[in-house]
């Protein structure tokens, strides 16, 4: 069996670091790599770029609103139109340092707020399939499972991944729980691990009311913003690779 | 004879409007589209480039200090090798732009003090011509001619193409009078119509000294920033027409 | 009688120009300026507070969404006690800058979406209060007639202060008609001047059903953002001065 | 014998921390905290202000280059007024937000590339002196010792406070090594330690030639931008304190 795991990396600003980009590319098949938008700069794309390429990780762009002092985390009113052009200025932007850089973007995986929002309103999702779908390079959609993006991103005849969320609860709809929900987020993780691999065998996640719902996963998402989010992503390579999973991207790197 | 005009566009930025972009482009055959940087937005630059692209016009991109405040007319001290990932970003999300907006970009040209610096600085120069040299498209340089863009650009292998100004005086070594010096601004429409017949008449262009020096021209640059500058504008493309010159672009549009 | 005009000014940002400050410094009492949220910058809030202050009108802040891109006229989610930290930092660049130019605000009122917050969201509105309440200069606040703002601020015992609109349309329950209903806007001066000296002396504004509704006014703002804005304003200060009315600040410049 | 020691706090930026602000309020008398250009945003502003005031620590204003992605340490090209205008806009943000906190500033200490050119631009100096003469609370200057900015304050009435650097190398002439020569920046606690305490016990500076100079001090400038910084931070005040020294602000917290 094999398994994707992909991270948000890429998140620096300036003089401000975020997360322990190094260890995670170690530790990752796939790197969404932030745009400049909610985060990041022309040099800290650039040193990502390179970090991931000279490592054979699979690159894939992250944008999100841009709006850094909310790190792409709160929703900046646009039209669906603005998303659009949003989306290929910032995907467009990483392409432009990617090719400094000497590699090459496969997929774009929304940020954020922007994320959530795709997955629920279908303009939104369609503008960003429109402008990804415009870009060169034929890049794939990485989208949570069952959302707006995947449907449009399908309908749109563009690859799509799907994701899941290794230390986040699921509602019985499939979704997210959101994180003010006691359970939406997991800390312990031998906890995270057994589930992890309960759902690679089964194919059924386990929901906030008890039920077992199934996902299609071509990814797992994982963590490294802060030393216990590090630790924890270590740990889950290491049960998959113990457990004969191969962590392997859903796209070979270019 | 053919003549190429062009003029810098998308500068606006958000509420904020910079010039007639639509008056301008019907005067002009190569439009340097700003990128985010001393200038624009996504929305903004989508908007030029389908304007531009529906008259036809030929697109190039116009990168600058990413300095809204200064407008990209200070230098921002960065090393050559941050300078080229920041033409990178800046021309990929261009790039990225156009492709959603159906136009394609075919040359760069750098803008206000980077433009500057590009002119007298090799190192920086060099990499601001790598970086375009790293970009899809086949993208050539709008350089001032004789400076060292221009030479590192043909060193490079680059297509590079020289612009002169209508309304600037020159020095006697062929660069551009600062702008504190008396002449250094041409004002008077007729007066530069004159002098620019016969620049193309005789390929010497008259100093500031009352030399006259030869320079190489496969563009014009002329400014919109103002109903003066608009109006001169139309006034010089009249002129040169009536004298013969078709106006038409150094590259073709695509 | 007498009767105020306030007007938005020092809206430009960087190179960009917005609207005709000069033209507008000479029709109003009372010049609400942007702090560097929406909108300017420091050299712009320095130049128009130097030019109100030497026609003595009187000056208030005018802080907005820190989005310049949208003007201010996107909804930014954030907690309350973010928007009264935003407000204290904007309103305090403006009295220092102040400071430095000689100059002295007296009051505040908020610009666009927050402004738009502020007058239904009970708690914002506490929080804006709460901001102006604690900066120096005993700042009153400018606020939308029957608004929470200005309820707010009453309760916590501040100057208050209510503006009309001379050309928007009102709804029966004495909120704006939102732009993108018929009559929102009204174009015609003459009909606008009419409309108004007929509110001055009855203290009734026509609703858009018809009915007519009494608002208080202490201040009745206008727009400059363009040249018939500016000609409309020119036109209502000429026919309230010829009813007799006297053009004066509802607090005197300091 | 009393002692301040200050530290530059409240860098952090939206998601972005930067050193542990909370360990070193700790360990100073004396907190120059970041103002919106180089670094912070309101809500870091108005959390350092209320943790600094709740320990006690004396609170100045760090203004810098607005230029975030620069950390305020490169030159961006601004007049002197241009300069005072955003010295003014800066500090009166912080004030506005101090006010909000119930803490008061009782000093400004430029930062970085602008505590560099103000060392040794008069014109400059002399431009953020007028705006701190200017601004309201009586704000007193914190200079690097002998330098344009010390000089300047003094000239026009300020108070005016000597600050020196425990883990810097010093030129000859008194000023500080530029960070690429060797002995510019000193890395062990115990050298660091005993170099100070020699200074405090003689007045004199061990400069990189190897003679000695006299340097005044108020106030010694400490770092905790990393883990080590704020372990060599504790050490110095412990061996301070050992030494009979009372940590003590230069100015009372009001």
């Amino acid at each position: 069996m094999r398994m994707d795991l992909n991270s948000d990396l890429g998140e620096a600003y300036g003089p401000w670091a975020m997360g322990d980009d190094a260890a995670m590319l170690d530790l990752v098949s796939s790197a969404n790599i932030a745009c400049g938008g909610h985060a990041s700069d022309p040099e800290t794309m650039f040193a990502t770029l390179r970090a991931a390429a000279a490592r054979g990780v699979t690159i894939g762009a992250h944008p999100g609103y841009a709006d850094r002092e909310g790190f792409g985390r709160r929703i900046i009113p646009m039209t669906p139109a603005l998303i659009g052009r949003m989306i290929a200025a910032q995907v467009g932007s990483l392409q432009g340092v990617a090719a400094l850089a000497g590699a090459e973007l496969r997929y774009v995986k929304p940020h954020g707020a922007l994320a959530n929002l795709a997955a629920a309103d279908r303009p939104v999702a369609e503008a960003i399939v429109a402008a990804v779908a415009a870009l060169p390079g034929q890049l794939a959609v990485l989208a949570i499972s069952g959302t707006e993006l995947e449907l449009a991103a399908r309908a749109a005849g563009l690859a799509v991944f799907s994701e899941i969320f290794a230390d986040r609860g699921y509602l019985p709809n499939g979704r997210l729980a959101p994180r003010d929900l006691p359970g939406a987020v997991l800390h312990d993780p031998e906890t995270v691990a057994r589930r992890l691999l309960a759902f690679l065998d089964s194919g059924l996640m386990p929901a906030t009311d008890g039920s077992a719902i199934p996902l299609a996963a071509d990814s797992i998402c994982i963590h490294g913003d802060n030393p216990a989010a590090v630790a924890m992503a270590g740990l889950l390579r290491q049960r998959l690779t113990a457990a004969g999973v191969t962590i392997a991207p859903f796209l070979a790197a270019r």
